[in-house]
């Protein structure tokens, strides 16, 4: 048998046909235009359903589900997007509407979550049946797998754990509140302290990597001045990884995952983030004796796993 | 069917009957005298066991399960306490010792855990099956119940929200992190906010109150001194309530609970702590447009809720 796995995003539908080991057999898209009624890019969802089943010559009958990945919060038992964060999609039933066009069961869920069951299914988390995925990247996605199955709470609103507070009165979030973990340690959030760091320190080698303008520091401008021995790029990052390691840290504590995966650009700094990130963490978290401690590991599944984890809602 | 529910504290060893429904039928209880090898305690803790089964005449038969709760780290499908804070219990094969005494199947549980079962099986949460009990007392007690059970993590040490840090850097915790929770909700955290604000304040009603004895200050004296509208006294409530409402709000926003349930002395303060909690709760939580937000309830069980949690483990 085989899944559809659609990433209902704000840019793009990503729609790909799935085996049940998570790989990912043929893929296509379209752009979103989410602009339009919703009705138009629920029937766009399902022709390219359609056009990739057939691209593949596969039966429809060798199809077990469809599953979708979105923003937002979904009632993910009645197939509603209650609330999406970028798309014009409040209250819409899509599992209704995506019904019209194909007799399959249709599965919804937040797109963090189905990238958690990615790397849960066939990533690196594979091995372990509960475990929790950080995506630093624009905000912080979290996506919690209890017992191999998406855990979002009672409400399917759960998960957020982005917006948790780790410093009292801090910086402001998008999401209203103040001092959340992703205002601290997401991409965004390094960049802001790399320009606010090469600001207040004129000679540091950040100005120097951007020529002066700060404009085009991004997440990797503090790594890659650390890295030639400045010491302001090296304050930023220890820091930088200090907030990171605050949030895994409450995350592990709340949920003893065995497992805590870490997605998003930042991963590519290797060793030279992780290691000084388990020793923190290690040294913080709740585990106390022979108590065993869970793996931190970088994620595998890339720019698929929202595909595949949408599709993994049908296994 | 009866299953015994042992609380097994730091002071005393106390041990109920408890029936299918969570009630308590009785109980009795020993000090711990816990300097002793846990031999000698596990003995008393079968003795006592014994003698309230003998005490209410019911056969041995009729008694399902023996249910331990106790502090620290155990594990659980083993039956050993792995970790504990203030017993010399730690990777004490607590289960198979207790079985010497007594043919029963043993289940071993933290006591938190034990107290947010005893909520969500006979208390303020057992309309739901998914609650967090949240205990403010000397320090900041969770305990996580999903679908009707205990989640504890992959090495049962989980649910240890009061080690959730929202002030990084903040107040040294007795965890070895600085500015958790548990440092800034904890009665023990409003005490020493309180005695803050009145050394700085000489001429707040918090010194009348105590007649100019700080060390007779208790987590109420704050309260007490705002409701007589005292501004020092309202300031040092307002910032612990919004402490409170922090850690609260992570922990929704992680595991979206139909029900939080608050317990620990501060709770008596009823309506006057609960409604601006609620307020500042429900307007960080990130529960957007229809998406239903979780319950904030005051716990019902009291001092059993050790004893009823411990033996619903058996359930």
């Amino acid at each position: 048998m085989y899944y559809i796995g659609i990433d209902l995003g704000g840019t793009n539908i990503a729609v790909g046909i799935v085996d049940e080991n998570g790989t990912l057999i043929h893929k296509d898209s379209c752009p979103t235009k989410r602009e339009r009624p919703y009705q138009d890019i629920i029937k766009d969802m399902a022709d390219i359903t359609l056009k990739v089943i057939g691209d593949k010559g596969i039966d429809l009958k060798d199809i077990k589900s469809i599953g979708i990945g979105s923003p937002g919060t979904p009632n993910s038992s009645e197939g509603i997007l209650v609330y999406s964060c970028n798309l014009n999609f409040d209250n819409t039933p899509i599992r209704d509407e995506l019904q019209k066009y194909i007799d399959l069961p249709v599965y919804l869920e937040n797109d963090a979550n189905c990238a958690a069951l990615a790397e849960s299914v066939a990533g690196a988390a594979k091995d372990v049946s509960d475990s929790i995925t950080i995506t630093l990247g624009t905000g912080i996605g979290g996506g919690i797998v209890i017992n191999n199955k998406v855990y979002s709470g009672f409400n399917f609103a759960g998960s957020e754990i982005g917006h948790m507070v780790i410093v009292s009165d801090g910086v402001q979030c998008t999401c209203g509140r103040k001092g959340c973990w992703e205002a601290y340690a997401s991409a965004t959030a390094i960049i802001r302290q790399t320009k606010e760091a090469a600001l207040k320190n004129p000679d540091s080698k950040i100005n120097e990597l951007v020529g002066g303008d700060l404009n085009k520091v991004d997440a990797k401008t503090a790594f890659d001045a650390a890295r030639l021995g400045d010491k302001v790029g090296e304050q930023v990052v220890k820091q930088y990884i200090k907030y990171i390691a605050e949030g895994l840290s409450n995350s592990i504590n709340a949920f003893m995952p065995a497992a805590v995966i870490i997605g998003g650009g930042v991963c590519k700094e290797g060793e030279y983030l992780l290691k000084p990130l388990r020793e923190m963490v290690y040294s913080d978290i709740y585990c106390r004796g022979n108590v065993p401690k869970p793996e931190i590991r970088v994620a595998q599944m890339g720019n698929d796993a929202g595909i595949i984890g949408a599709a993994m809602l049908g296994k």
